[in-house]
């Protein structure tokens, strides 16, 4: 089956052979990039621009390294040019970007929907990096992708999302995906973070961290989002650690072979507890490595490049 | 003839001959980036330094790109990097960059004939990239080339440029490079911003927005600069836009055929109403293009290529 | 001797041999600079990833030209990316940065003994570019690679270094190179900034200025670091300028021959007047340039290159 998306926005809207398509791309790319042999030619003379207008590091160096090893240029225009862009409208930021020859533009955006908004306006591919509380694709794509090559097939297998789920565009992408996928997902959290019209994605609503933990093959944290609350909400960040935690004695609730995932960047001592990070059930540097991949299998796919022709390295 | 200058410092010491020869060299290299075939070997192995102590995003990514449709290499060194040079001197901060074995500087800085003054104590090509309220060339530059695209030859042809002419180095260097190339200049606005000693750079002064607009074949609006205004100062942003503002029904005074420009970025509902900044007689987006192919012409210029020698791509 | 070390951490730890053959390799590099065909392959393929946690855009830069220059990858995270770290671990973000595939780190941190920290946890090489107090070692190499440029063989070669000792990694790390090179080092300034226990470092401490230049072959300024002194410390910029201020009557006191440096950025009428910075004594810019073929040679070394196989250019 031909790749026929031009962006990608959600992972609601992708169909799982989509998803399938993705992940066997980033398999072929991560081939690559283990032979550190690192570079294929596949976007040269292409040029991306990361619009990254919600401040973020990580996944900007994640996908300007993807870039790079697709032998694309990049330009980063971030959080920092904002003043560069004020009184300007998104559209006139992104058609002046399109307008500079750009081929392909990433964005991270505080707004829900601004993806989706910029890929009507535009004529080149646009990549969501994250857009507000609604979806972060690439995120879910590379935990989807680090679930398989560490537990195969993900049908039936139970993972658990457990902190600030209301909050955050990294569980819905990966609600999305892992239900596609056929995992059997259950949320946990205070009730205040993890409310139960979640249900309604198709995901089992717990707040009883125990019973949630005890059949998990997957347990993925989530960063406390403290900016994203509000003041005097409930928990508090010690309460948060109190009660949900990973530290030792709830770690030992989990099988031993279930594997524990975090998005980065972690807080130890809040959400997790350092022994429980740096502890061989934890894949987390892993996961990094694998947005690497995933990263460059989107790029390619959006840029028109086709699953079975992944380029052959040159240098 | 051959080109002969190492520094683009400003519109005013270039005879009309050299404005042509930049504009062809311009015209080959968008040529070049139309066929999608972006990389010209001119410049590889060359580091340009884009020095831009005040803050620019566009122009600078402008810059940057052009130089890498060049296959040089760019290090940009921005306004945030100020604190850095802090206590160091202008030339002092050049010859380390120098030092530092760059083969360029493009300098963007608040202080007038900053570019001029950096030419003489380096050995390296300057390009100014906007020195206070001086000049900016290669904005003209990329104007009268979208005029020349659009309308052909200039000569005779009736350009307005409205809005804040007093603090705009866009329309000084435009006002150069119009009236060497033969149009006839009207500049409209506010009497406060729009002096009549301007008359002595050969340029029609005028207040009348409407007798103006009504044979113009080219309309520039400036982008009003709040910051470069004293606080009390007349007139204010809402009694510039209700005086000069360009609406509907202003827009229809003008010619049906006349193009509007904008060096961006627009504040729509300020200098420019949304339906006329979207119509089809604006060409602000295709100045933004057009801009590449002119600082690819400068920079190749500056650092000794010849314009009937633009090298054919390679990749 | 073939070259073993994967870090370059400190200068203390490297023995004499091991400064003669990063010399020498620097000197390879430098000529290659010269004929202005700038490019090797030596690290074509590779990612070095510049965390420079402290601010400083000269070093940076210096860093990346070299690297660029070995035809490797750069990725810039700087001190403005620091709201990202927040609340992550240097070891987190290092560790990410290496599951990024990195392929080399390039650290500037104000924690002494940081690079030490981070070549123990990770994998790839660290390279020290300034961690607090402690150590700057490639600005050492640099400098002792132009004191050999300008004087040949060191060893017994006076070289009085004069500023804020205490507080200044440029100046133990020159310490460790001159003295390993067996050249004989002078440190002088204002007892509260040159305390005597630094005759334990094998140098003498002077508080005398005029005899200590009388017969220095070197004089080394170091830049006065006001951010890290306390508010009511002893001597104020004015004092220290009055006192210990390189002004003509006190470079008069100098030899004819000796050569006058500093590291950069400069205070013109502070820890050196204007006429002493601009004379032909002054190496100032040489050391600038200098640093690149020496960060050349450290990054190449650190990679897994051998003194005597410096690649030949290609391009």
């Amino acid at each position: 089956m031909p790749w026929h998306r031009k962006h990608l926005l959600t992972i609601e809207e992708l169909k799982r052979a989509e998803i399938e398509q993705i992940l066997a791309t980033a398999a072929a790319f991560r081939r690559v990039l283990d032979r550190k042999v690192k570079k294929v030619p596949a976007l040269r003379g292409k040029t991306i621009v990361n619009l990254f207008l919600e401040p973020s590091t990580r996944t900007r160096i994640s996908f300007e390294m993807a870039a790079k090893f697709l032998s694309a240029d990049v330009i980063s225009f971030d959080a920092s040019a904002s003043s560069t862009t004020k009184g300007e409208t998104l559209r006139d930021t992104a058609q002046n970007i399109q307008a500079l020859n750009a081929d392909m533009i990433v964005l991270r955006h505080a707004a829900s929907g601004s993806p989706l908004y910029l890929s009507k306006v535009l004529g080149i591919p646009v990549v969501n990096a994250g857009d507000g509380a609604h979806e972060h694709p690439t995120q879910a794509l590379l935990d989807v992708f680090t679930m398989r090559e560490k537990l195969g097939d993900l049908k039936g297998r139970k993972v658990v999302i457990l902190g600030d789920i209301l909050f955050s565009r990294v569980a819905r992408s990966n609600i999305h995906a892992l239900t596609k996928l056929g995992a059997d997902v259950t949320i946990v959290g205070p009730s205040t973070l993890v409310p139960h019209w979640f249900e309604s994605m198709g995901v089992r609503v717990s707040h009883n961290l125990r019973t949630a933990l005890a059949d998990a093959d997957v347990v993925m944290l989530l960063r406390i989002q403290h900016e994203r609350q509000g003041v005097s909400h409930f928990p508090s960040l010690g309460e948060y650690t109190s009660m949900f935690g990973l530290n030792y004695t709830r770690a030992s609730w989990v099988k031993p072979d279930a594997i524990i995932m975090h998005p980065g960047p972690i807080n130890r001592g809040v959400e997790i507890d350092s022994d429980i990070a740096d502890s061989p059930r934890s894949v987390i540097l892993q996961q990094v490595t694998n947005g690497i991949a995933v990263r460059m299998a989107v790029l390619y796919l959006c840029a028109g490049g086709q699953p079975e022709q992944v380029l052959t390295p040159v240098e």
